[in-house]
């Protein structure tokens, strides 16, 4: 089982932005680790010898391209009209087992973790106060500049790749020493064995106490980039194995640890030791009860997303701040959020987003909305979720419509050739800290109005969206209980919004019933169609649903007028047919969709048992039932609600009707019915 | 390693107040495991068959004897006046691998401890109105009877015993339910291999996957009573042996939980599976801002203490609770853990105590308030504490003049001779809640003072205390900043107080400035002394502190008149030499201290550097001071304060003596001076 490798030195990539201090860092490093196991990577550089700054060996843009042809560089990049190269004797030196340490960029990141084979990108931060305040100190640049500077996004980390940050928030030797901490920190290469241990959820590396003390954090990186953080728990090699001999450094991991990153026993493992919360001081003080800064929680994010805390720390951070959130804190949170991601950059003047709570069954007005903005003219690239614990969602619907994995490059195509898109956001706007943070939540149940509030603004600001209009349901089933709540919730969004620079209109809207009559992704694909193709049939509170906030978005736009004008347009776009080519285009410049599907033939209607009037339907049972019947996953299964509340019925008048996935799905509803399913649409005498 | 053992079975020993549903809880499970593996006890007792009630052998009392003699019985206990055995036949049941299910009592616990193999304490419990209510629908006792029953205190179950817990606060379906969940968790013994592992702080357990999936929790005991709780990772033998073969049931521990569990490898040890926490609901409920009742608090508190919440949980609802508690809640929380341990009954009409929050050096009111209070007659019992974060706890400073490791019999018995005690509080009412709450809270620094209000009280509570007064300190070093924020508290405690049924009054005092001179066991008990014997040199703000507390504990007795008139009264009793005398007699029936000590004579004197003023003393500092200097582990070290803040002083006039514990702590301190630490006693020019 063991393999002989040669020892193998670490590179550390220093990236960061102007004025985090990444030279000072640096020089101040190479003085304290003066030692043959560390080698200062001195750049080659297009620029004249002498000039201020780095000690760099200068070279001409012809003798560049001479020596970048004679193979003589590691990398090579370009940055500000320079041509910038790492010598490829560094090789040697990590070969040696010398450690590297080397000024570059965030573009060559992807590249590099081919050519070495230890790569950890350090990323030197600041806040943006003090990097304003420390570029402002060289005198290059005047104010604007240097505010457009700092709002420049940068190119985020590629994933699979190790990391460490440095907050270089304090004085040079302060950061010098978090620095030298992270240097001092190499990667290891362990040969990984497998423990004959099953640790439930639990991610524990075995390993020689020697090696590591127990309890120490490591992020593991396997040979395909599959990053996992695992605690250790020591374990003598000699006491556990039969016949072999275990050469130190070694990881003995359970088979699911092996299963998650995608190897093989007696592979190599890199292994790095997770580094102390550089933000435990604001994490602490917010436990305290005090309100953090942006730029306090976004050290605190970052110290999550790396693994820095761990469950129980964030359980206690999370009920704190869920519990803390005023508008105030709400809207740091957001910016901490939206400063972690990168922010797209569209051409437009104005990138309008329309975003629902859910939870109203049925209330699928988005496919209805988007092609009208976009017959107006308006961007609106829209990303839509699949079902959580709904028996649809819009992207499920629209994926019977059209292509709906779009890349960010797609969405910014049909944008560009339709003015709209609706997209699935799986692919586009994932969130490890909504992860962190559900995965502690949702066994609890927190209350998480606020983050959410938060997490919403935070993703629409990186999606580059300008204006946007929220639907905040309220009712018995809803999440919001009370207009009074839904009102509270939606000024909260729109000052939270106006904090982040977008322009936002939540309306509370009646959630108490369903809208619409089908529930189930082809039902409502069903219902769409004939709204959009004004069908005289076509149900009347989807399409007026729908013109609301279509009229509200064109509204926005200042030549329209306010949300009534917007209204009547709107509804002027959606009767000449005008929204029904729009959405034609946008499924053109989407693409076929991979799967058709029709309501199932296989239903069953349910009957009223007596005369009176329909009383007041259950949103979470209807949509259980939808659910029992198939849908999201069987997209032809759902209810068809054939009657509203207020109605009456007579006897033996249809109700609903269930269109089932198949015959277990019948079966399914069958004995829920037997338990009583069928009263979900009461019938009052 | 291996070795033989027979097949075990397991004693189930139900207990429970009366109308906790005992019987209709054992006969509901008597029908559900009508199998070969559970037999359930027959009682013989003193009483007419056809009694109603359980199915018993009825036994004339002559009889009963001589079957006692002859060893017919396991055990046997009285109660009511009737005598209840076990018959000793189930011995043999449980040698033949049967559990066995018993009605019985607390007071055999101990003794069935040493007789059965695998003992587990079943607690029958239900909130106090449901078992009011099913005392009450039987109809053999008026209100009155039922309220006294309630009130008793049950004896507590003994350490070093495992021990389940059933709520029956349901209907009868739940709670057989419950308990046959229960019934069907035997004792598992082990024999515990030693697992070459080290998992630092976590109690990790090595087992086979198919005896306890991963993941599992279990209460661990050993042959010598220790209990440790684990989390079970699943580990494989054959694959970790090299030349041995682990008989199922086998668990493999790390050496340092051998070490917990005070247990060598190869011994037997008993596994009982924790069971899930029954106080979920009451759980979720407060992580969703909830308020909850004092029942509910105590479910959850119970369910801590018996490790059905993890590390992760308990912290999310820490963090909520203690954010949470307003009065209302803080008394139902204090009604919980008052309900959780036993009260201390005492044949007194009044038992009276003094708490103090404590942060301010040298305020050692006790030992004369104390003597003062007992001179005048009512009892106080008092129990302090040892140092935590200051140089000196009242235990460390009365340790050098009395024995104060105190039984409870002690401790009844000196109240008895002398009136009070002053006892070290380690041996008395240890709480495993706070154990678990200061492991959670502190690395955190979580704001705690309605936490804390609910504890003091709950313990003054179980310690039978009818009055007491509170010192509540603010000031700059103190825990609270201002007056306002003492009175705010103060408040609290008189309310919880009220709601408990104890008379509080809570003064808010001046700890802006160190009181008496004496920072230090010795150095504290000369200025005791002083005060005690009327010295005019007696440091004056400690005489008149101490009698201010002790008029306002004389003014609880209603015919000594308001507190003004207690504080006279006190001061006569001082100056009688009445409170003197009475600590003689203290001392005397506390029995001689273990150690005597003087204020060291390796002693440094700091003097003013300028004529001028003193300023504010940072009491937080000359604490660290004293605590550097060697106490409290040294008693003979500490700090002599030797003027008072606004005082004028000279330059060379001395400010404040140190008295050091060895050579060591003399460079301690010196290199602290001249890291400016002598300066704690700041002079103003």
């Amino acid at each position: 089982m063991s393999q002989a490798r040669a020892a193998t030195g670490t590179f550390f990539l220093v990236v960061g932005p102007s004025g985090a201090g990444k030279d000072t860092l640096i020089d101040g490093a190479r003085r304290a680790l003066a030692s043959a196991s560390y080698v200062f990577a001195r750049r080659v550089i297009t620029r004249p010898a002498g000039a201020p700054g780095e000690d760099h060996e200068a070279e001409t843009p012809e003798g560049f391209a001479a020596r970048e042809a004679a193979g003589e560089f590691l990398i090579t990049w370009q940055a500000h009209g320079l041509h910038y190269g790492l010598p490829a004797e560094l090789l040697s030196a990590l070969a040696c087992g010398r450690h590297v340490v080397a000024n570059g960029s965030r573009a060559t990141v992807d590249e590099l973790g081919k050519r070495v084979p230890g790569l950890v990108v350090v990323e030197i931060s600041a806040p943006p106060e003090v990097l304003a305040q420390r570029i402002a100190g060289r005198g290059r640049e005047d104010h604007a500049q240097i505010l457009a500077r700092l709002q420049r996004q940068v190119d985020p980390i590629p994933p699979g790749i190790l990391r460490q940050r440095v907050s270089n928030d304090s004085d040079a030797a302060a950061g010098i020493e978090r620095f030298l901490s992270v240097l001092r920190d190499p990667v290891a290469v362990c040969v990984a064995h497998e423990a004959p241990a099953d640790t439930g959820e639990e991610a524990v590396a075995f390993a020689p106490s020697a090696q590591w003390p127990a309890g120490t954090r490591l992020r593991l990186r396997s040979a395909s980039g599959r990053l996992v953080d695992v605690r250790v728990h020591g374990w003598e090699a000699q006491a556990s194995t039969q016949d072999r001999t275990w050469q130190e450094p070694w990881l003995a991991l359970s088979p699911a640890l092996m299963r998650k990153l995608d190897m093989q026993p007696g592979a190599t493992v890199q292994a790095l030791r997770i580094q102390p919360a550089g933000s435990r001081h604001f994490f602490t003080r917010k436990l305290r009860g005090d309100a953090l800064k942006s730029h306090e929680y976004q050290a605190i994010l970052q110290d999550a997303v790396d693994g820095r805390y761990n469950d129980t720390e964030l359980t206690a951070w999370l009920v704190e701040t869920t519990r803390s959130l005023d508008a105030t804190e709400t809207l740091a949170l957001a910016e901490a959020r939206s400063r972690i991601a990168r922010r797209i950059v569209w051409d437009e003047p104005m990138v309008v987003d329309k975003h629902s709570l859910g939870g109203v069954p049925g209330s699928r007005i988005t496919p209805i909305v988007v092609p009208i903005v976009a017959a107006y003219g308006l961007a609106m690239p829209k990303a839509s979720s699949g079902a959580i614990t709904s028996a649809a969602g819009t992207a499920d619907t629209m994926a019977l419509l059209a292509e709906v994995e779009l890349s960010p490059e797609a969405v910014q195509r049909c944008v560009k050739q339709a003015r709209a898109c609706i997209a699935w956001n799986g692919r586009l706007n994932h969130s490890v800290i909504d992860d962190v943070m559900n995965r502690i939540t949702r066994p609890y149940g927190l209350e998480t109005a606020a983050w959410s509030v938060a997490s919403i603004l935070s993703k629409k600001v990186t999606a580059g969206v300008t204006h946007l209009v929220i639907d905040v349901p309220y009712g018995p089933y809803a999440k919001q209980d009370s207009l009074q709540q839904a009102q509270a919730l939606c000024a909260l969004f729109e000052q939270v919004g106006a904090g982040l620079g977008i322009q936002v209109r939540a309306l509370a809207t009646d959630g108490s019933r369903p809208i619409g009559r089908g529930i189930g992704p082809a039902l409502e694909v069903r219902d769409i169609r004939q709204v959009l193709a004004c069908d005289p049939d076509a149900p009347q509170d989807l399409r007026e649903k729908a013109l609301l906030f279509a009229g509200h978005i064109l509204a926005f736009d200042p030549g329209v007028g306010d949300a009534e004008a917007g209204r009547r347009l709107a509804t002027e776009l959606l009767d000449s047919g005008a929204a029904r080519r729009a959405m034609e285009r946008i499924i053109e410049v989407q693409g076929p969709p991979r799967r058709l599907a029709q309501p199932s033939a296989l239903s069953m209607t349910v009957e009223a048992q007596q005369d009176g009037v329909v009383g007041e339907i259950d949103g979470w049972a209807i949509a259980g039932l939808a659910r029992d019947a198939g849908a999201p996953e069987f997209p032809e299964a759902g209810v068809d609600l054939l009657c509203r509340p207020g109605q009456p019925v007579r006897a033996g008048q249809a109700l609903y009707r269930l269109h089932l996935g198949s015959a277990r799905h019948k079966e399914l509803v069958s004995a829920r019915m037997r338990a009583g399913a069928s009263l979900t649409v009461p019938v009052i005498a």
